[in-house]
Protein backbone atom coordinates (compact mmCIF):
# COMPACT_ATOMS: atom_id res chain seq x y z
CA UNK A 1 0.00 0.00 0.00
CA UNK A 2 0.92 3.20 -1.05
CA UNK A 3 2.43 5.41 2.50
CA UNK A 4 -0.65 7.54 3.27
CA UNK A 5 -0.60 11.29 2.43
CA UNK A 6 -0.14 14.13 5.41
CA UNK A 7 -2.71 16.52 5.88
CA UNK A 8 -2.14 19.57 3.43
CA UNK A 9 0.37 17.58 1.32
CA UNK A 10 -0.38 16.18 -2.34
CA UNK A 11 1.34 13.05 -3.36
CA UNK A 12 4.10 13.46 -5.41
CA UNK A 13 3.94 12.58 -9.07
CA UNK A 14 4.71 8.37 -9.79
CA UNK A 15 6.44 7.92 -13.35
CA UNK A 16 6.98 4.44 -15.05
CA UNK A 17 9.06 5.41 -17.46
CA UNK A 18 8.87 1.72 -20.49
CA UNK A 19 13.08 1.87 -20.94
CA UNK A 20 14.97 3.34 -23.77
CA UNK A 21 14.31 6.99 -22.98
CA UNK A 22 14.86 9.53 -25.18
CA UNK A 23 18.37 11.27 -23.70
CA UNK A 24 20.65 13.77 -26.02
CA UNK A 25 18.59 15.52 -28.52
CA UNK A 26 14.96 16.18 -27.00
CA UNK A 27 14.46 14.40 -24.07
CA UNK A 28 10.87 14.87 -23.55
CA UNK A 29 10.28 12.47 -20.70
CA UNK A 30 13.00 13.70 -18.25
CA UNK A 31 12.75 17.04 -19.03
CA UNK A 32 9.09 17.34 -17.96
CA UNK A 33 10.33 15.18 -14.88
CA UNK A 34 12.58 17.93 -14.28
CA UNK A 35 10.30 20.31 -14.54
CA UNK A 36 7.85 18.82 -11.99
CA UNK A 37 10.66 18.66 -9.81
CA UNK A 38 11.33 22.47 -9.83
CA UNK A 39 13.56 22.91 -13.49
CA UNK A 40 16.98 24.16 -12.64
CA UNK A 41 16.35 24.39 -8.81
CA UNK A 42 15.63 20.43 -8.63
CA UNK A 43 17.50 18.29 -6.52
CA UNK A 44 17.43 14.97 -8.07
CA UNK A 45 18.79 11.88 -6.65
CA UNK A 46 19.38 8.92 -8.73
CA UNK A 47 19.47 5.16 -7.59
CA UNK A 48 21.33 3.06 -9.65
CA UNK A 49 20.96 -0.12 -8.01
CA UNK A 50 19.03 -1.98 -10.69
CA UNK A 51 22.03 -1.51 -12.97
CA UNK A 52 25.54 -3.32 -12.67
CA UNK A 53 27.05 -1.03 -14.68
CA UNK A 54 29.71 1.56 -12.71
CA UNK A 55 28.85 4.79 -14.91
CA UNK A 56 25.03 4.49 -14.65
CA UNK A 57 24.10 7.02 -11.85
CA UNK A 58 26.99 9.39 -12.43
CA UNK A 59 25.63 8.96 -16.33
CA UNK A 60 22.13 10.13 -15.31
CA UNK A 61 23.66 12.82 -13.29
CA UNK A 62 25.13 14.52 -16.49
CA UNK A 63 21.85 14.03 -17.87
CA UNK A 64 19.81 15.83 -15.72
CA UNK A 65 22.72 18.26 -15.28
CA UNK A 66 22.55 19.07 -19.41
CA UNK A 67 18.91 19.53 -18.75
CA UNK A 68 19.72 22.24 -16.51
CA UNK A 69 19.65 20.78 -12.81
CA UNK A 70 21.73 22.35 -10.72
CA UNK A 71 21.99 19.46 -8.15
CA UNK A 72 22.04 16.09 -8.40
CA UNK A 73 23.18 12.68 -6.32
CA UNK A 74 23.72 9.41 -7.39
CA UNK A 75 23.58 6.85 -4.32
CA UNK A 76 26.10 3.51 -4.81
CA UNK A 77 23.33 1.68 -3.60
CA UNK A 78 25.12 -2.09 -3.94
CA UNK A 79 24.18 -4.04 -1.40
CA UNK A 80 21.20 -4.04 1.57
CA UNK A 81 23.66 -2.86 4.00
CA UNK A 82 24.02 0.22 2.08
CA UNK A 83 20.60 1.10 1.91
CA UNK A 84 20.79 1.56 5.99
CA UNK A 85 23.10 4.24 5.49
CA UNK A 86 21.84 7.25 7.23
CA UNK A 87 24.10 9.14 5.23
CA UNK A 88 22.19 7.85 2.32
CA UNK A 89 19.37 8.19 3.89
CA UNK A 90 19.52 12.45 4.31
CA UNK A 91 20.60 13.23 0.73
CA UNK A 92 17.51 11.18 -0.15
CA UNK A 93 15.75 13.58 2.10
CA UNK A 94 16.96 16.65 0.23
CA UNK A 95 15.64 15.36 -3.55
CA UNK A 96 13.11 17.29 -4.82
CA UNK A 97 13.16 14.42 -7.33
CA UNK A 98 14.24 10.60 -7.14
CA UNK A 99 14.94 8.71 -10.03
CA UNK A 100 15.68 5.13 -10.05
CA UNK A 101 17.25 3.48 -13.46
CA UNK A 102 16.73 0.59 -15.23
CA UNK A 103 18.39 -3.17 -14.84
CA UNK A 104 17.26 -6.14 -12.93
CA UNK A 105 13.93 -5.10 -10.77
CA UNK A 106 15.10 -8.46 -8.62
CA UNK A 107 17.78 -6.13 -7.72
CA UNK A 108 15.65 -3.26 -6.71
CA UNK A 109 13.13 -5.64 -4.41
CA UNK A 110 16.33 -7.75 -3.12
CA UNK A 111 18.78 -4.95 -2.11
CA UNK A 112 15.78 -1.72 -1.19
CA UNK A 113 13.04 -4.10 0.11
CA UNK A 114 12.40 -3.63 4.01
CA UNK A 115 15.11 -0.95 3.99
CA UNK A 116 15.41 2.56 5.57
CA UNK A 117 16.10 3.84 2.01
CA UNK A 118 12.61 1.96 0.58
CA UNK A 119 10.91 3.49 3.59
CA UNK A 120 12.37 6.68 2.67
CA UNK A 121 11.31 6.73 -1.02
CA UNK A 122 7.82 5.76 0.12
CA UNK A 123 7.10 8.40 2.52
CA UNK A 124 9.16 11.34 0.41
CA UNK A 125 6.80 10.01 -2.74
CA UNK A 126 3.71 10.57 0.35
CA UNK A 127 4.79 14.16 1.07
CA UNK A 128 5.24 15.56 -2.34
CA UNK A 129 8.39 14.55 -3.59
CA UNK A 130 8.07 13.07 -7.66
CA UNK A 131 9.45 9.35 -8.20
CA UNK A 132 10.47 8.39 -11.98
CA UNK A 133 11.97 4.72 -12.80
CA UNK A 134 12.95 3.31 -15.82
CA UNK A 135 12.56 -0.17 -16.67
CA UNK A 136 13.23 -1.59 -14.07
CA UNK A 137 12.72 1.31 -11.94
CA UNK A 138 9.21 1.50 -13.71
CA UNK A 139 8.44 -2.19 -12.85
CA UNK A 140 9.49 -1.62 -9.18
CA UNK A 141 6.13 0.67 -8.83
CA UNK A 142 3.98 -2.22 -8.71
CA UNK A 143 2.67 -3.76 -5.58
CA UNK A 144 3.21 -6.97 -7.80
CA UNK A 145 5.55 -6.45 -10.00
CA UNK A 146 6.19 -8.78 -12.63
CA UNK A 147 9.79 -10.47 -13.04
CA UNK A 148 9.73 -12.09 -15.93
CA UNK A 149 7.44 -14.46 -18.04
CA UNK A 150 6.31 -15.81 -22.01
CA UNK A 151 6.14 -13.27 -24.58
CA UNK A 152 3.49 -13.03 -27.36
CA UNK A 153 -0.17 -12.20 -26.80
CA UNK A 154 -2.41 -15.13 -25.55
CA UNK A 155 -1.78 -15.76 -21.59
CA UNK A 156 -1.18 -19.00 -20.17
CA UNK A 157 -1.12 -20.37 -16.48
CA UNK A 158 2.34 -20.09 -15.22
CA UNK A 159 3.18 -17.00 -17.84
CA UNK A 160 4.36 -13.95 -15.58
CA UNK A 161 6.71 -14.32 -12.73
CA UNK A 162 5.73 -11.95 -9.89
CA UNK A 163 7.30 -10.85 -7.46
CA UNK A 164 6.63 -7.87 -4.36
CA UNK A 165 7.67 -4.20 -5.79
CA UNK A 166 7.84 -1.43 -3.62
CA UNK A 167 3.68 -0.70 -4.48
CA UNK A 168 3.98 3.23 -4.68
CA UNK A 169 0.78 2.52 -6.48
CA UNK A 170 -1.35 -0.62 -5.19
CA UNK A 171 -3.97 -1.13 -8.07
CA UNK A 172 -1.22 -0.95 -11.21
CA UNK A 173 1.10 -3.61 -12.62
CA UNK A 174 3.69 -2.31 -14.82
CA UNK A 175 5.71 -3.82 -17.69
CA UNK A 176 7.93 -2.01 -19.92
CA UNK A 177 9.74 -2.42 -23.46
CA UNK A 178 6.35 -3.00 -23.95
CA UNK A 179 5.79 -3.27 -27.63
CA UNK A 180 9.22 -4.44 -28.42
CA UNK A 181 9.70 -7.01 -26.67
CA UNK A 182 5.84 -8.80 -27.36
CA UNK A 183 5.04 -8.49 -23.57
CA UNK A 184 0.95 -8.58 -24.02
CA UNK A 185 0.70 -12.45 -22.92
CA UNK A 186 2.48 -11.92 -19.44
CA UNK A 187 0.48 -8.70 -18.19
CA UNK A 188 -2.65 -10.34 -19.25
CA UNK A 189 -1.71 -13.66 -17.42
CA UNK A 190 -1.00 -11.32 -14.41
CA UNK A 191 -4.36 -8.86 -14.53
CA UNK A 192 -6.11 -12.59 -14.80
CA UNK A 193 -4.80 -13.92 -11.63
CA UNK A 194 -6.91 -10.83 -9.93
CA UNK A 195 -8.72 -8.77 -11.75
CA UNK A 196 -8.36 -5.87 -9.02
CA UNK A 197 -5.25 -5.01 -11.17
CA UNK A 198 -4.63 -2.73 -14.16
CA UNK A 199 -2.17 -3.77 -16.29
CA UNK A 200 -0.15 -0.64 -17.56
CA UNK A 201 2.19 -1.72 -20.51
CA UNK A 202 4.64 0.81 -21.33
CA UNK A 203 6.37 0.92 -24.83
CA UNK A 204 10.23 2.33 -24.65
CA UNK A 205 10.65 6.38 -24.23
CA UNK A 206 7.38 6.28 -23.09
CA UNK A 207 5.99 7.09 -19.78
CA UNK A 208 2.97 7.38 -17.71
CA UNK A 209 2.52 10.52 -15.47
CA UNK A 210 1.01 9.41 -12.84
CA UNK A 211 -0.71 12.46 -10.38
CA UNK A 212 -1.99 12.54 -7.22
CA UNK A 213 -5.51 11.42 -7.86
CA UNK A 214 -4.02 8.58 -9.71
CA UNK A 215 -4.80 10.04 -13.11
CA UNK A 216 -2.09 9.76 -15.82
CA UNK A 217 -0.87 11.53 -18.89
CA UNK A 218 0.65 10.04 -21.56
CA UNK A 219 4.26 11.36 -22.71
CA UNK A 220 6.69 10.05 -25.22
CA UNK A 221 7.09 8.40 -28.77
CA UNK A 222 5.21 4.91 -28.14
CA UNK A 223 1.93 4.06 -26.39
CA UNK A 224 0.75 2.96 -23.32
CA UNK A 225 -1.60 -0.32 -23.69
CA UNK A 226 -4.58 -0.40 -20.60
CA UNK A 227 -5.60 -3.63 -19.79
CA UNK A 228 -8.77 -4.13 -17.54
CA UNK A 229 -10.21 -7.25 -16.58
CA UNK A 230 -12.71 -5.88 -14.10
CA UNK A 231 -15.72 -6.74 -16.47
CA UNK A 232 -13.90 -10.01 -17.50
CA UNK A 233 -17.09 -12.42 -17.95
CA UNK A 234 -15.09 -15.77 -17.60
CA UNK A 235 -11.69 -16.30 -16.77
CA UNK A 236 -10.00 -20.53 -17.02
CA UNK A 237 -7.41 -19.36 -15.20
CA UNK A 238 -7.94 -21.38 -11.97
CA UNK A 239 -8.69 -24.61 -14.09
CA UNK A 240 -5.92 -24.36 -16.67
CA UNK A 241 -2.77 -26.46 -16.25
CA UNK A 242 0.43 -24.61 -16.79
CA UNK A 243 1.10 -23.59 -20.33
CA UNK A 244 -2.53 -23.66 -21.25
CA UNK A 245 -3.62 -21.44 -23.45
CA UNK A 246 -6.14 -19.39 -21.45
CA UNK A 247 -9.98 -18.39 -22.34
CA UNK A 248 -10.66 -14.63 -20.81
CA UNK A 249 -14.46 -13.24 -22.40
CA UNK A 250 -14.45 -9.89 -22.08
CA UNK A 251 -11.19 -7.68 -21.45
CA UNK A 252 -10.93 -4.19 -21.98
CA UNK A 253 -7.86 -2.58 -24.00
CA UNK A 254 -7.07 0.79 -24.36
CA UNK A 255 -4.17 1.81 -26.30
CA UNK A 256 -2.77 5.44 -25.43
CA UNK A 257 -0.85 7.57 -27.32
CA UNK A 258 0.86 10.81 -26.22
CA UNK A 259 -1.31 13.08 -24.70
CA UNK A 260 -4.04 10.22 -24.11
CA UNK A 261 -5.14 10.28 -20.25
CA UNK A 262 -6.00 7.53 -17.95
CA UNK A 263 -7.82 7.46 -14.66
CA UNK A 264 -6.87 4.31 -12.52
CA UNK A 265 -9.20 4.73 -9.89
CA UNK A 266 -12.45 5.04 -12.11
CA UNK A 267 -10.95 3.53 -14.82
CA UNK A 268 -11.67 5.34 -17.24
CA UNK A 269 -9.68 6.33 -20.57
CA UNK A 270 -9.84 10.17 -22.08
CA UNK A 271 -8.53 11.84 -24.71
CA UNK A 272 -8.81 15.57 -23.76
CA UNK B 1 -20.88 -10.54 -49.59
CA UNK B 2 -21.57 -14.54 -48.84
CA UNK B 3 -23.70 -16.05 -51.11
CA UNK B 4 -27.52 -16.17 -50.79
CA UNK B 5 -28.43 -19.48 -48.96
CA UNK B 6 -31.23 -21.32 -51.25
CA UNK B 7 -34.24 -21.93 -49.19
CA UNK B 8 -34.08 -24.99 -47.39
CA UNK B 9 -30.28 -25.28 -47.44
CA UNK B 10 -27.68 -24.26 -44.71
CA UNK B 11 -24.62 -22.54 -45.46
CA UNK B 12 -21.92 -25.17 -45.23
CA UNK B 13 -19.21 -24.26 -42.26
CA UNK B 14 -16.14 -21.81 -42.98
CA UNK B 15 -13.12 -22.88 -41.09
CA UNK B 16 -10.11 -20.71 -41.13
CA UNK B 17 -7.29 -22.25 -39.60
CA UNK B 18 -4.41 -20.21 -38.11
CA UNK B 19 -1.44 -22.48 -40.23
CA UNK B 20 0.85 -25.45 -38.64
CA UNK B 21 -2.41 -27.71 -37.75
CA UNK B 22 -1.35 -30.70 -36.52
CA UNK B 23 -1.21 -33.53 -39.37
CA UNK B 24 -0.06 -36.90 -38.62
CA UNK B 25 -0.25 -37.75 -34.48
CA UNK B 26 -3.49 -36.22 -33.97
CA UNK B 27 -4.94 -34.21 -36.61
CA UNK B 28 -7.69 -33.08 -34.65
CA UNK B 29 -8.97 -30.24 -36.70
CA UNK B 30 -8.56 -31.70 -39.80
CA UNK B 31 -10.74 -35.00 -38.37
CA UNK B 32 -13.58 -33.00 -37.64
CA UNK B 33 -13.45 -31.24 -40.81
CA UNK B 34 -14.01 -34.48 -42.54
CA UNK B 35 -16.28 -35.62 -40.19
CA UNK B 36 -18.76 -33.18 -40.97
CA UNK B 37 -17.83 -33.48 -44.75
CA UNK B 38 -19.59 -37.18 -44.14
CA UNK B 39 -16.72 -39.06 -42.50
CA UNK B 40 -15.49 -41.94 -45.19
CA UNK B 41 -17.74 -40.76 -47.74
CA UNK B 42 -16.79 -37.19 -48.21
CA UNK B 43 -15.14 -36.07 -51.41
CA UNK B 44 -12.64 -33.52 -50.58
CA UNK B 45 -11.10 -31.13 -53.03
CA UNK B 46 -7.67 -29.95 -52.10
CA UNK B 47 -6.99 -26.21 -53.86
CA UNK B 48 -2.90 -25.73 -53.51
CA UNK B 49 -3.19 -22.56 -55.17
CA UNK B 50 -1.44 -20.51 -52.49
CA UNK B 51 1.73 -22.90 -52.51
CA UNK B 52 4.27 -22.42 -54.82
CA UNK B 53 5.34 -26.43 -53.88
CA UNK B 54 4.44 -29.10 -56.29
CA UNK B 55 3.02 -31.42 -54.16
CA UNK B 56 1.00 -29.16 -51.51
CA UNK B 57 -2.10 -30.90 -53.17
CA UNK B 58 -0.92 -34.01 -53.32
CA UNK B 59 0.47 -34.19 -49.86
CA UNK B 60 -2.62 -32.98 -48.58
CA UNK B 61 -4.58 -35.64 -50.34
CA UNK B 62 -2.54 -38.16 -48.66
CA UNK B 63 -3.63 -36.87 -45.33
CA UNK B 64 -7.10 -36.76 -45.81
CA UNK B 65 -6.76 -40.44 -47.23
CA UNK B 66 -5.55 -41.48 -43.87
CA UNK B 67 -7.69 -39.68 -42.12
CA UNK B 68 -10.27 -42.32 -43.90
CA UNK B 69 -11.85 -40.27 -46.76
CA UNK B 70 -11.68 -42.36 -50.01
CA UNK B 71 -11.88 -39.70 -52.60
CA UNK B 72 -10.39 -36.72 -52.49
CA UNK B 73 -8.94 -34.36 -55.56
CA UNK B 74 -6.41 -31.10 -55.87
CA UNK B 75 -6.77 -28.93 -58.71
CA UNK B 76 -3.62 -27.89 -60.36
CA UNK B 77 -4.97 -24.31 -60.50
CA UNK B 78 -1.28 -22.53 -61.18
CA UNK B 79 -2.71 -19.14 -63.42
CA UNK B 80 -5.82 -17.35 -63.68
CA UNK B 81 -6.61 -19.51 -66.76
CA UNK B 82 -6.66 -22.84 -64.95
CA UNK B 83 -9.11 -21.12 -62.62
CA UNK B 84 -11.40 -20.44 -65.65
CA UNK B 85 -11.31 -24.73 -66.90
CA UNK B 86 -14.65 -26.11 -67.00
CA UNK B 87 -13.47 -29.45 -65.71
CA UNK B 88 -11.96 -28.13 -62.55
CA UNK B 89 -15.48 -26.28 -61.71
CA UNK B 90 -17.02 -29.68 -62.39
CA UNK B 91 -15.11 -31.49 -60.21
CA UNK B 92 -15.02 -28.86 -57.10
CA UNK B 93 -18.82 -29.53 -57.95
CA UNK B 94 -18.76 -32.77 -56.54
CA UNK B 95 -17.20 -32.11 -53.25
CA UNK B 96 -18.37 -31.69 -50.14
CA UNK B 97 -15.56 -30.20 -48.44
CA UNK B 98 -13.21 -27.82 -49.92
CA UNK B 99 -10.04 -27.23 -48.62
CA UNK B 100 -7.57 -24.22 -49.24
CA UNK B 101 -3.84 -24.75 -48.18
CA UNK B 102 -1.55 -22.54 -47.19
CA UNK B 103 1.65 -20.15 -48.92
CA UNK B 104 0.77 -16.50 -50.13
CA UNK B 105 -2.97 -15.17 -49.82
CA UNK B 106 -2.13 -12.20 -52.25
CA UNK B 107 -1.69 -15.71 -54.95
CA UNK B 108 -5.56 -16.79 -54.15
CA UNK B 109 -6.90 -13.39 -54.39
CA UNK B 110 -4.98 -12.85 -57.61
CA UNK B 111 -5.24 -15.97 -59.52
CA UNK B 112 -8.91 -16.80 -58.54
CA UNK B 113 -10.34 -13.40 -57.77
CA UNK B 114 -13.30 -12.92 -60.03
CA UNK B 115 -13.00 -16.58 -61.76
CA UNK B 116 -15.60 -19.64 -62.19
CA UNK B 117 -13.80 -21.35 -59.29
CA UNK B 118 -14.24 -18.46 -57.27
CA UNK B 119 -18.04 -18.50 -58.13
CA UNK B 120 -18.01 -21.63 -57.55
CA UNK B 121 -16.43 -22.18 -53.90
CA UNK B 122 -19.07 -19.24 -53.04
CA UNK B 123 -21.69 -20.81 -54.41
CA UNK B 124 -21.46 -24.33 -52.98
CA UNK B 125 -20.59 -23.20 -49.68
CA UNK B 126 -24.24 -21.04 -49.69
CA UNK B 127 -25.78 -24.73 -50.23
CA UNK B 128 -24.08 -26.26 -47.66
CA UNK B 129 -20.74 -27.55 -48.54
CA UNK B 130 -17.72 -27.18 -46.10
CA UNK B 131 -14.89 -24.58 -46.41
CA UNK B 132 -11.77 -24.88 -44.63
CA UNK B 133 -8.83 -23.28 -45.08
CA UNK B 134 -5.03 -23.08 -43.49
CA UNK B 135 -3.05 -19.55 -43.23
CA UNK B 136 -3.64 -18.06 -46.50
CA UNK B 137 -6.45 -20.13 -47.09
CA UNK B 138 -7.53 -18.69 -43.86
CA UNK B 139 -6.77 -15.19 -44.31
CA UNK B 140 -8.97 -15.56 -47.61
CA UNK B 141 -12.20 -15.88 -46.43
CA UNK B 142 -12.02 -12.20 -45.33
CA UNK B 143 -13.73 -9.93 -46.95
CA UNK B 144 -11.18 -7.30 -46.39
CA UNK B 145 -7.86 -9.57 -46.20
CA UNK B 146 -4.95 -9.36 -44.10
CA UNK B 147 -1.94 -9.17 -46.55
CA UNK B 148 0.87 -7.82 -44.69
CA UNK B 149 1.64 -5.41 -41.78
CA UNK B 150 3.81 -4.63 -38.95
CA UNK B 151 4.34 -6.78 -35.84
CA UNK B 152 3.84 -5.94 -32.05
CA UNK B 153 1.31 -5.06 -29.58
CA UNK B 154 0.54 -1.33 -30.60
CA UNK B 155 -1.55 -0.57 -33.53
CA UNK B 156 -0.51 2.49 -35.95
CA UNK B 157 -1.86 4.43 -38.67
CA UNK B 158 -0.55 2.68 -42.05
CA UNK B 159 0.28 -0.27 -39.88
CA UNK B 160 -1.33 -3.17 -42.18
CA UNK B 161 -1.83 -4.00 -45.72
CA UNK B 162 -5.75 -4.83 -46.89
CA UNK B 163 -6.91 -6.56 -50.11
CA UNK B 164 -10.38 -7.70 -51.19
CA UNK B 165 -10.35 -11.44 -50.67
CA UNK B 166 -13.19 -13.80 -50.94
CA UNK B 167 -15.27 -12.85 -48.51
CA UNK B 168 -17.66 -15.82 -46.84
CA UNK B 169 -18.34 -14.11 -43.94
CA UNK B 170 -17.98 -10.73 -44.69
CA UNK B 171 -18.07 -8.90 -41.11
CA UNK B 172 -14.66 -10.62 -40.00
CA UNK B 173 -11.06 -10.12 -40.63
CA UNK B 174 -8.99 -13.09 -40.24
CA UNK B 175 -5.41 -13.31 -39.32
CA UNK B 176 -3.39 -15.99 -38.82
CA UNK B 177 0.02 -17.45 -37.55
CA UNK B 178 -1.15 -14.73 -34.28
CA UNK B 179 0.54 -15.46 -31.12
CA UNK B 180 3.49 -17.42 -32.79
CA UNK B 181 4.26 -14.14 -35.11
CA UNK B 182 2.71 -11.25 -32.80
CA UNK B 183 0.43 -9.84 -34.97
CA UNK B 184 -1.73 -7.88 -32.80
CA UNK B 185 -0.48 -4.77 -33.70
CA UNK B 186 -1.89 -5.23 -37.38
CA UNK B 187 -4.83 -6.72 -36.47
CA UNK B 188 -5.96 -3.77 -34.09
CA UNK B 189 -4.81 -1.32 -37.58
CA UNK B 190 -7.35 -3.52 -39.54
CA UNK B 191 -10.45 -3.51 -36.97
CA UNK B 192 -9.57 0.21 -36.39
CA UNK B 193 -10.18 0.97 -40.06
CA UNK B 194 -13.77 0.46 -39.99
CA UNK B 195 -15.29 -0.97 -36.48
CA UNK B 196 -17.97 -2.85 -38.56
CA UNK B 197 -15.02 -5.64 -38.62
CA UNK B 198 -14.42 -8.10 -35.96
CA UNK B 199 -11.21 -9.02 -35.68
CA UNK B 200 -10.17 -13.08 -35.75
CA UNK B 201 -6.70 -13.73 -34.69
CA UNK B 202 -5.87 -17.52 -35.11
CA UNK B 203 -2.85 -19.10 -33.50
CA UNK B 204 -1.43 -21.92 -35.29
CA UNK B 205 -3.06 -25.47 -34.86
CA UNK B 206 -5.98 -23.70 -33.85
CA UNK B 207 -9.44 -23.52 -35.75
CA UNK B 208 -12.60 -21.62 -35.88
CA UNK B 209 -15.58 -23.65 -36.84
CA UNK B 210 -17.90 -21.08 -38.01
CA UNK B 211 -21.41 -22.43 -38.44
CA UNK B 212 -24.56 -21.50 -40.24
CA UNK B 213 -25.73 -19.11 -37.69
CA UNK B 214 -21.84 -17.79 -38.09
CA UNK B 215 -21.24 -18.74 -34.28
CA UNK B 216 -17.65 -20.40 -34.28
CA UNK B 217 -16.27 -23.00 -31.71
CA UNK B 218 -12.48 -23.38 -31.21
CA UNK B 219 -10.82 -26.55 -31.78
CA UNK B 220 -6.92 -26.85 -32.09
CA UNK B 221 -4.12 -26.30 -29.17
CA UNK B 222 -3.91 -22.36 -29.29
CA UNK B 223 -6.07 -19.41 -28.39
CA UNK B 224 -8.10 -17.38 -31.25
CA UNK B 225 -8.20 -14.14 -29.81
CA UNK B 226 -11.18 -11.33 -30.80
CA UNK B 227 -11.03 -7.81 -31.30
CA UNK B 228 -14.54 -5.88 -31.12
CA UNK B 229 -13.65 -2.56 -31.88
CA UNK B 230 -17.73 -1.69 -32.21
CA UNK B 231 -17.98 -0.20 -28.12
CA UNK B 232 -14.87 2.48 -29.23
CA UNK B 233 -15.22 5.36 -27.42
CA UNK B 234 -12.57 7.12 -29.46
CA UNK B 235 -9.91 6.43 -32.55
CA UNK B 236 -7.15 8.73 -33.65
CA UNK B 237 -6.95 6.61 -37.01
CA UNK B 238 -8.47 9.11 -38.93
CA UNK B 239 -6.08 12.10 -37.43
CA UNK B 240 -2.59 10.05 -37.38
CA UNK B 241 0.14 10.06 -39.57
CA UNK B 242 1.64 7.07 -41.16
CA UNK B 243 3.97 4.91 -38.61
CA UNK B 244 2.35 7.18 -35.21
CA UNK B 245 1.04 5.16 -32.33
CA UNK B 246 -2.48 4.94 -32.02
CA UNK B 247 -5.04 6.07 -29.51
CA UNK B 248 -7.84 3.49 -29.12
CA UNK B 249 -10.22 3.87 -26.67
CA UNK B 250 -12.09 0.67 -24.46
CA UNK B 251 -11.47 -2.18 -27.25
CA UNK B 252 -12.81 -5.13 -26.36
CA UNK B 253 -11.00 -8.51 -26.26
CA UNK B 254 -11.64 -12.10 -25.87
CA UNK B 255 -9.00 -14.90 -25.86
CA UNK B 256 -11.10 -18.15 -26.67
CA UNK B 257 -8.98 -21.52 -25.95
CA UNK B 258 -10.04 -24.83 -27.24
CA UNK B 259 -14.49 -25.27 -26.63
CA UNK B 260 -15.07 -21.86 -26.30
CA UNK B 261 -17.62 -20.15 -28.97
CA UNK B 262 -18.19 -16.87 -30.03
CA UNK B 263 -21.47 -15.27 -31.99
CA UNK B 264 -20.59 -13.17 -34.74
CA UNK B 265 -23.40 -11.81 -35.53
CA UNK B 266 -24.34 -10.79 -31.68
CA UNK B 267 -20.91 -10.27 -31.37
CA UNK B 268 -20.70 -12.29 -27.74
CA UNK B 269 -18.43 -15.01 -26.16
CA UNK B 270 -19.46 -18.11 -24.43
CA UNK B 271 -17.46 -21.09 -22.78
CA UNK B 272 -20.40 -23.53 -23.25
Amino acid sequence: MPSPTIDGTQRGYVIPIGGAEEKLDNPEILAKFVELCGGKEAVITVIPTASQLDDTGSRYQKIFEEIGVKKTYSLPINERSDAQDPGYVKTLEKSTGIFVTGGNQLRLSTILGGTPIAKTIRQLNAQGVHYAGTSAGAAIVSQHMITGGSTGIVPTEGGVNLAPGMGLINTIVVDQHFNERNRLARLLSAVSYNPFLIGIGLDEDTAAFIDHDNVFTVVGSGAITVLDTSDIEYSSMAEARTGDALTLLNVKMHILASGARYDISNRKAYVS
